[in-house]
């Protein structure tokens, strides 16, 4: 195992990246080698967990998480990487302090990081606001550190925004290397993201924004499928196809979950709501015109209806290469006639594949681990092999 | 000292337990050796406390709670025993994820649990509710653990359920071991466990039952006293009795306080909700007639005006032993003059016995770490020995 | 460098203090050793910090936090903190326990401090009770040591009561030190605490009373401005009086904020309540009377705005010392045009200091650690110094 885990770090110390001090906040925007530094240095770490040897990069300092919507896989995911990191996690709970916009973003990113090593941030609920509130929080600690005013600058973590969701796709990206046996063999593997119906409104685009975003760099034949209307956000889908050409595999969008699912080698069906409903919302919501919110809800809801049959089912499955391709959700999923009564997937299909989703869940941590160490360390590599050298048990005692 | 410990962890290593890797959710299903492996080791694990030496049981991992209803001491409690273990503290609040019933619970369990070592749990408010919901986390992280999902099963720990409350009574008869000298000295005390007025409602019986299912182990003389109505669960009054039999002790259930303290060795008076009331409450519940939820309170507080002769008072304190007995709570106790206008306990008798209930509530945080340290260790005693053996100051540097 | 941080504390290792196992909670009742041992030790902490060098002075333990007011800086402060002295932090939410006041405080005090070297308390709402409530928690935790409930006690800190935050003003003196080069440099420095104009409500009047009681204790000059009504609460003001006479300073109250602003060093506008209005408010609320607090609010809002021209402008800036006196505040301020139409500062003021009161701020988390050391360390220099000499580092693994 140990031999496995020094190949890891050897071809983590050979790749040159971009990420020491700068934020990882889209996929898009970064390099492959950046990627491939992330996912390497999250395997590294995920195996040294698994070989019971403890990663203490930090012996002090603040991981502090900041969610503007719920969660529950992502917060523990970086509770357990801010664990493993050895660092204290301190939640930014925004109804217990006073965090306004504007003016004070800048303050606040400072005050909350003078002992702060990464900022994880949920910000997912309004379009056009999310990365824009990242990137402002960014800017703030670099000023933060330009100006002596912080000792270090923490790595501001995207735990999800308006426009990617980098630690979900790299984390389901882990998963199908793990379930193909290597990012080469993804290459010519056809992925059908699609939308399916859900009785709830308002799920966010970055899920799928970040899965086409994110596979189509693989030499992957990505299938994006929606009912007509439930576009995504039209840069990403650009750049999508633009990935898609660059590594030689595909990227359509068709209006058809039949479409998308024929010979597919992986599906993953997931509602969302239209960018154009979405955008609506936004500026309802500027505009103070929340009154208006609920019949644009009602609105969007009625719309859902007329495509209820988009739904992952048995018979769905059978279209897929060898009726066997590989079922993935970020979770929790609509599963019709146990969490919903008409949803995202049919029960048996679900059930089929339960524990296989919760496995794409458990590479959260170490995702986030991998670009925590990226950002915070100059060489992640020689960091790691101290930890696999020195092989201090993570139980035990010592 | 060290020698007293030593003695300790050799006792600890020759017991035959049960525990490793299993669920301790009720003392009655649990051995007389399981019992006594707790005990050992959270004696063993104050004692090095208290001699200021660490005990890092791990390097990293999280210890989770889920708190379904309000807490003090068992909150702090649980921190504690998780800051012994070297655990980061998680809490699962359930508003700020979306945790539903049913389906969901195991995929919860499993998302909360990949770095997880300890999952404490509150869950006290319903009958029939809190201890199936435990069984169903256990369930689903057993599964988790044999198909591949967890790198290892954490420990769920009882932190009081419809039923039993593990840690509270397990923490009281470690108090009884310190007051009277040992296990052995209990045999033949006598012990009123008895109900006792109070202006709240709906008060678990956990706490009662877990005293009269605990205590009737050692041979100890039981009575249990309420006012007609005021039944515990009848299973759990079943066992205690066998218990007793077994164990060479009594058991008995009157209906007048002044029967059970005379001649009492200790004296418990609590409040509680009647079984009956609590089953009706959970029907009401779950058929969605909460608009009676009103009236039920209303009946069960007129009820308990009915007993407000029910008080731990100074006279009723001179019928037990030499007027001495020893008086517990769990805390907050309900302090005529102090807390209410009349409650459980006279101001006088409390007062005298404050410092001692304090003593009683201290021995909370090593119960849990001795239930962590039996479930997650094969073997504790000698992990334990390695911390005596190292003896690294837990404060000062290293 | 190491060599700066050793005369620190050989220089803190010289000082005899009363602040082993005594309580800071108003910096008045201090003695200068005290306040120069928390100043030497804060400082120290910080080298370290910046030096790479990591300060466990626990190994396990809780640090308790309990805001009974929102918080941003002083939560994350008490956080850094904490896990700069290796404590695991536990933040005491009052809706999710049961606390009252009253007979419980001394209950709950002990039941949260078991294993717990730290308690953290904001409570500053209401005149009168805030320092009353840290004196009673300060003594039932002595208590609970002395009768051996507690294997130690708590350190209490002051993160804000109604009369002081010295947490604040000691940071404030080491940004000014650090400014000023020394805190001999600071004898006849003018620094300028100035009521200024806010349209909000009922700010405390402890940041002010915080600044005049500390500032002049090191012979500086003194200059206490608000219009009239707005006094600070009689005592204070006249022990600030006292230390000016002692230290060779100089005291005065001034109903202008242009006196106070002449040729000062050192400006510190900061809106607060007047101690009239505070405590007919307290009175109010004491008595059940909550229906005139809003009348009570209405006039006091009504009184602020006959005071809009105490504002923190460019043309009073020019009065300072060469115009050029050092803006303070403790964040966040009313900043006219960007925080609120009409404020304390003007926007131009402001944001040619901002980065100042960033740093200013800079220094909770080390004056907090330093009061933590000297009240649990018998011996804080030889700890310190037993950092500097092991320097492992805070980062990278060891």
């Amino acid at each position: 195992m140990s031999k496995k885990i020094k190949s890891l770090i050897d071809q983590l110390s050979s790749l040159k990246t971009g990420l020491h001090e700068d934020d990882f906040l889209l996929t898009w925007e970064q390099s492959d080698a950046d990627l491939r530094a992330v996912l390497l240095a999250a395997e590294i770490v995920e195996e040294l967990y698994r070989e019971g040897i403890q990663t203490p990069a930090f012996r002090n300092g603040l991981a502090v998480s900041i969610f503007r919507d719920q969660s529950t896989r992502t917060r523990f995911s970086f509770a357990s990487a801010a664990s493993l990191m050895g660092l204290t996690l301190m939640d930014m709970d925004e109804k217990k302090s006073q965090v306004a916009h504007g003016e004070t973003i800048r303050e606040t990113a400072n005050m909350i990081s003078f002992l702060t090593e990464v900022i994880g941030i949920r910000d997912d609920m309004f379009i056009g606001e999310g990365h824009e509130y990242m990137k402002e929080v960014s800017e703030s600690v670099k000023e933060g550190l330009r100006e002596g005013v912080l000792p270090q600058k923490p790595a501001i973590l995207n735990l999800q925004c308006d426009r990617d969701h980098p630690t979900q796709s790299m984390a389901d990206l882990m998963h199908l290397q793990k379930t193909f046996g290597s990012l080469e063999n993804l290459r010519g593997k056809k992925i059908a993201m699609t939308w399916a119906y859900s009785p709830s409104y308002g799920k966010p685009l970055s899920v799928p924004q970040g899965i086409i975003g994110l596979m189509s760099r693989f030499g992957m034949n990505v299938s994006l499928a929606y009912p007509k209307g439930y576009d995504l956000m039209p840069d990403i889908v650009k750049k999508a196809g633009e990935f898609a050409k660059a590594s030689g595999g595909k990227f359509e969008v068709v209006n058809s979950m039949e479409d998308a699912f024929a010979d597919a080698d992986i599906v993953y069906p997931k509602s969302w709501a239209p960018f154009s409903i979405m955008e609506e919302r936004t500026k309802l919501l500027r505009s103070g015109e929340s009154a208006k919110l609920g019949d644009l809800e009602k609105q969007c809801l009625a719309n859902n209806l007329q495509h209820k049959d988009w739904e992952c089912t048995e018979e769905l499955m059978k279209k897929t290469k060898d009726g066997k391709a590989l079922y993935m959700h970020c979770l929790p999923a609509d599963i019709t006639g146990v969490s919903c009564k008409q949803g995202e997937v049919a029960a048996s299909v679900f059930e089929r594949y339960r524990l296989r989703t919760y496995k794409e869940a458990e590479h959260k941590p170490y995702v986030m681990a991998g670009m925590i160490l990226n950002n915070r360390f100059k060489d992640p590599a020689g960091l790691l092999k101290k930890f696999l050298d020195d092989a201090i048990p993570r139980r035990g005692g010592k």
